[in-house]
């Protein structure tokens, strides 16, 4: 059984500095799921400063929930900025086949060497040139439908690809993983997916291995659903459970509470 | 006994897509709201995708709590295409008396159209052109004091009007209701009746009678609000029971608790 | 022991209107926090009405955790109108020796009068020109090494200037204290710092006196997060028991609780 739990262990120990692009319902809940976790975030996306910041961080995220020209103008200049300075980003394709407009965003931003991207499978597909079913940020396609388009747009941008849903799928094009972590109560609050590619963006930063290490948060962050479900009476206090769980969580029960299996 | 929870049924059953462009205060509280009722939330504002993403809901809703030039331009734009598409479309004139740029929104987006416009009674009495008292998000005037002015507002325009306050009021033009469902601690819990504008959202998406459906819609919340209070030990774990008791409410619940009068 | 509670007391019985311009991340959180306290939160942002808006308020709070240009100039208009009506307000700085966009934005609102600035140790140390460690929101120097420069800030703008960090330091150039209310998990809740600044505005609304009111927030903050540190599982409950206690902590219980000492 690998040792998933070092990944968190060395996250807290660097404590990432994250620098997140993201949209406006995810930026509370995100910023606190990186705190809970162990990390510092950075909410940084104007123009004028974007790039000039991205270097100062351990990891840059992208989410397009929320897009406009400006925003995007600083998303391409922080992308940038990563990948001159050598960090890892990642990118969420939030909804990227809903309109023109995000498809040409996501296009844009896939040009620009994300280390990671995390989407349902609907936004994957759509990422990855395929037909699509979701209209909004849920999806309509099942994980496993997206497995192949995944492993291709693994192949062709370099990226680690993970497609989250009830069982998530990741992989970089050679290897493959599912991750059975998770609560059903999990899609009824909003933002979770958005604050996971954070988790992606913490545990990418400094990682040796960027494939396992975006397992190992996926694990992190579904087990803090389950440990959530427990106590949860319905979506508020679930929301409040999972950043205690966050918290809460060690290394140690990461590694025993991880469900992976190599696929 | 009318049949509310038939309302809160059938928009479970349809699960609505709700397009929102609402303040930046209530995005999350407004997604989460809408979620643990059972409806999907979308918040979508860029004026290059906004109108072409309207017709993919099954509802929209306009909050001009913290408005803008380009978010003005797309509140139009997706009301123009809700408009176009026959979508009912939901306006919530935050604070409309305080400024002139909030009148001359509220002016603009009056004119196209609503299906139902929810605000506070400082809110539609500003709204309906008459003096109001309100300088925030507040309301500085009784519900009763704007009973007449959402009457009149609702024949000029053809909107179903909802004043909310205590004692909540609704009108059509020709019939009213009056919803004493709710809680004293409400108005401690930022951006609640900028949620309440999704909710009403999600029950007008396919609803025939738009104004009982605004009125179950009230009721359901008001409820919920009710049981949140039983609990709550202040205004942070109110908001998460308020939560937990949207998701837990059935529609029989919804019948039996609503407490409506014809007025 | 001077009654730090009469602040609190006269606070709750003005209920001041706090316009505030803040970043994206700690809007909600503020006017929960600002709710709960017992005043009332306004968000207003667009240069067309920022202006128009602020003499409407009590006072007037501007953090700069997520600039655009838009924003600050509203932010400088709103800044501008404050001054004029002779309404405090109050500078958050945050991160502002992070980026050259930040430093000219502070060095520009710092023209402008600010009745207060609250920051942490790195932000008044990068505010005063002297040099500082701090990379995103989180301070990478102790509060002890920003006295001198907290000092010198008040005497060269005459306001009052609040070091926030385990243990506060507050100074109006002539006067001293230390606040040593607080406890260690609020650090690991996101915009908690950017809420406390709206208390400082809530409390600086009519005050005679600005330090002591400056004070008394920084100390009823700080005793409402020891009350939530005695319940809370994690920074989620922590949050929730955080709004509680703002709520909840009386007059009476300030001026027992206040761990402040002139210094």
């Amino acid at each position: 059984m690998p040792d998933w739990g070092a990944h968190l262990s060395e996250m807290r120990q660097r404590a990432p500095l994250v620098h997140n692009i993201t949209n406006y319902v995810a930026m509370n809940v995100m910023a606190n799921v990186l705190l809970a976790a162990g990390a510092s975030p950075a909410m940084v996306h104007a123009v004028e400063e974007a790039a000039e910041f991205t270097p100062l961080a351990g990891a840059l995220t992208i989410n397009i929930g929320t897009p406009s020209g400006p925003w995007v103008a600083a998303m391409e200049a922080s992308a940038q900025a990563a990948q001159a300075a050598g960090l890892p980003w990642v990118l969420d394709p939030v909804a990227v086949g809903a309109t023109a407009f995000r498809r040409e965003i996501g296009a844009r931003l896939l040009a620009l060497g994300p280390a990671a991207i995390r989407g349902n499978a609907s936004e994957i597909l759509a990422l990855s040139g395929a037909a699509a079913q979701g209209k909004g940020a849920d999806s309509a396609d099942p994980v496993a439908a997206a497995e192949e388009a995944a492993r291709a747009l693994a192949c062709s941008t370099g990226a680690v690809v993970a497609v989250t849903g009830p069982v998530d799928y990741v992989t970089d094009g050679a290897r493959g993983w599912r991750v059975a972590n998770g609560h059903p109560a999990m899609p009824r609050v909003t933002a979770l997916g958005c604050s996971l590619t954070g988790l992606v963006g913490a545990f990418l930063a400094g990682a040796e291995d960027r494939a396992t290490a975006t397992v190992a948060a996926l694990a992190y962050f579904g087990l803090a659903g389950e440990r959530a479900g427990e106590t949860a009476a319905g979506p508020g206090s679930f929301q409040v459970a999972l950043l205690d769980a966050l918290a809460t969580i060690t290394p140690d029960a990461l590694t025993a509470g991880a469900r992976v299996q190599a696929a």
